[in-house]
């Protein structure tokens, strides 16, 4: 190990996935730029980049460190002896799960940081246009009547922020600055410097009725799947609003539906449904005063392979010093 | 007028229109609550509420101050002979010209300061949904698509605000919160703080070109009819998007709807039109890439009568004390 991470340079192998879109892509075009910005490190690396699996095998074999987990992942110690950090390029590691593929010695990061500045963009837009009732405004339109919808101004009512990593510290941002009172809710009570107070998961089914607007930013993790059940979502005061930037089934969605279709709250942006993409003949799009917008709400349309490599530069930095690496997915939380 | 602003109790005529959207009627009972905050000066008042010119004739007869301009203005020095003061309580008084019926000795006011808060609310949100191209997700929700769209980081493009009174100095603000860089534009360049610079309207031609984003915010008068003409709208760069919460006739709306149709534009959303309410049949309803939003952008949905109230007062103790009173409307131009 102290060797391989001296002197001999070190091989880096990038894995692309054609169906994930083209922002995601990290093309010998991006890498070269980002080599350029971090050129000391750059030098000590020895970089193969395949699509779909087309030189995985190969590369598997020499090198020390990944950008792209494999889509074949059994046997990986075998395969890929030399292997101990496998980057994955996207903030949850949902699909990844279990890990039972996972090497004890092979340390995986997520690519936590890279989209807290379009989260809290996206839901500074989203929290706006429930209160403004653009859902009621947008159907108006598509049934072409002009009718006025008026509403009070915005600060001063409550955001329940749930989960706060990078998306929900975004999201807690953009709701102090919209000026709401933020509650946030994560697995331990830490403060947050963007919410007035944090409180743990337990404290959920009594904050739920306190929000005017809900923002779900939590990983997908088998404590957080249906999160939102059907029961939670009794708990909502009427006419709140309700945001998902996290995982499709951390919301009991049919539940929402129904919710939404009695008009029983104010409406919601759902920017992650399931399965995805959502098929033509699911029920949800057409729901009353609900907005679907396709996955977009954290990841920088020009540069998102930049934030990617320009963090993971930092991190191979610390990891060519032996030191503890930034974003180490937890096995056991699952993010 | 001396002695009347002295002893004698002042005849107020608050005169409502039930055409108008119940946000904006000043009923007994607003009245009351903003008479509670504003004691001593309400206690000088007699005060008569009319609706749709009920009782107009006979309060106009003895009224000194009014609220509300009377829908009928012929002869008004001879129906009103004592009436000193008018209050419009709107910004725009476009429909109150030709100034003609106004006699020379009548001062006019308008209820600029009451939209600013709603309007920074509102273009903080049409400027991000622009940027997140949400009239195009909004499309794909209607024809069940689910694709994904992803746009840069909002910060760094640059608003062209046009008009900086209460609401373009909202509009200002919005954009200057969200990283954008500010241009404003008015009659005279005096700076504004929340523009990086100010321009006449002079220099419009030349600025055009350089804005991501142009937010319409004029009055509408002999001088800003059809500003944005189709001429100045081949100014625009593509991809830039449009706001109008100005009045529908400063920017020539088929123009826009040709360029939106050609995808010439990023994007535009509309709150004002010509005529309002936009009749079943307009061609505008479904123009591509188009928001229209039913006039409700600066206008506050619980509080507007007492945002209203509240600076009517402050004016009241300037009439009282024979100041110049605020938010004179300018005969001359039209505002």
């Amino acid at each position: 190990m102290t060797a391989r991470r001296g002197a001999r340079k070190l091989r880096l192998h990038i894995e692309n996935f054609r169906r994930k879109a083209e922002i995601f892509h990290i093309t010998p075009e991006r890498y070269a730029a980002a080599a350029r910005r971090h050129r000391a490190l750059a030098r000590r690396l020895d970089v193969t980049i395949g699509w779909d699996g087309d030189i995985v095998e190969q590369a598997l074999r020499e090198a020390d460190v990944a950008i792209g987990v494999p889509g074949r992942r059994e046997r990986l110690r075998e395969r890929a002896p030399q292997l101990a950090w496998i980057h994955h390029p996207s903030a949850g590691v949902d699909p990844l799960m279990p890990f039972d593929w996972l090497p004890a010695d092979m340390v995986l990061t997520n690519n936590r940081g890279v989209h807290g500045a379009k989260a809290e963009e996206f839901i500074r837009m989203a929290i706006t246009m429930l209160h403004t009732r653009m859902p009621e405004v947008i159907a108006q339109q598509h049934a072409r009547v002009w009718r006025q919808v008026f509403t009070p101004a915005l600060a001063g009512r409550t955001a329940l922020v749930i989960g706060l990593g990078d998306l929900g510290e975004g999201a807690a941002r953009a709701a102090r600055q919209l000026g709401l009172t933020v509650i946030g809710v994560r697995r331990n009570a830490r403060p947050c410097r963007h919410a007035d107070r944090v409180h743990t998961f337990r404290a959920l089914d009594r904050l739920l009725p306190k929000a005017d607007f809900v923002v779900v930013a939590v990983p997908l993790t088998a404590e957080t799947r249906n999160l939102l059940s059907r029961e939670r979502l009794e708990l909502l005061k009427p006419g709140c609003g309700v945001i998902n930037i996290a995982r499709g089934p951390v919301i009991d969605n049919a539940a929402l539906a129904d919710k939404l279709a009695a008009g029983t709250l104010g409406g919601a942006v759902l920017d992650v449904v399931d399965p995805e993409p959502l098929p033509p003949d699911s029920a949800l799009w057409d729901v009353p005063n609900l907005v679907i917008t396709p996955h977009i709400s954290c990841d920088d349309g020009d540069d998102y392979v930049a934030l990617t490599l320009d963090r993971w530069f930092e991190n191979l930095a610390r990891f060519l010093q032996n030191k503890p690496l930034a974003n180490r997915v937890n096995r056991t939380l699952g993010y």
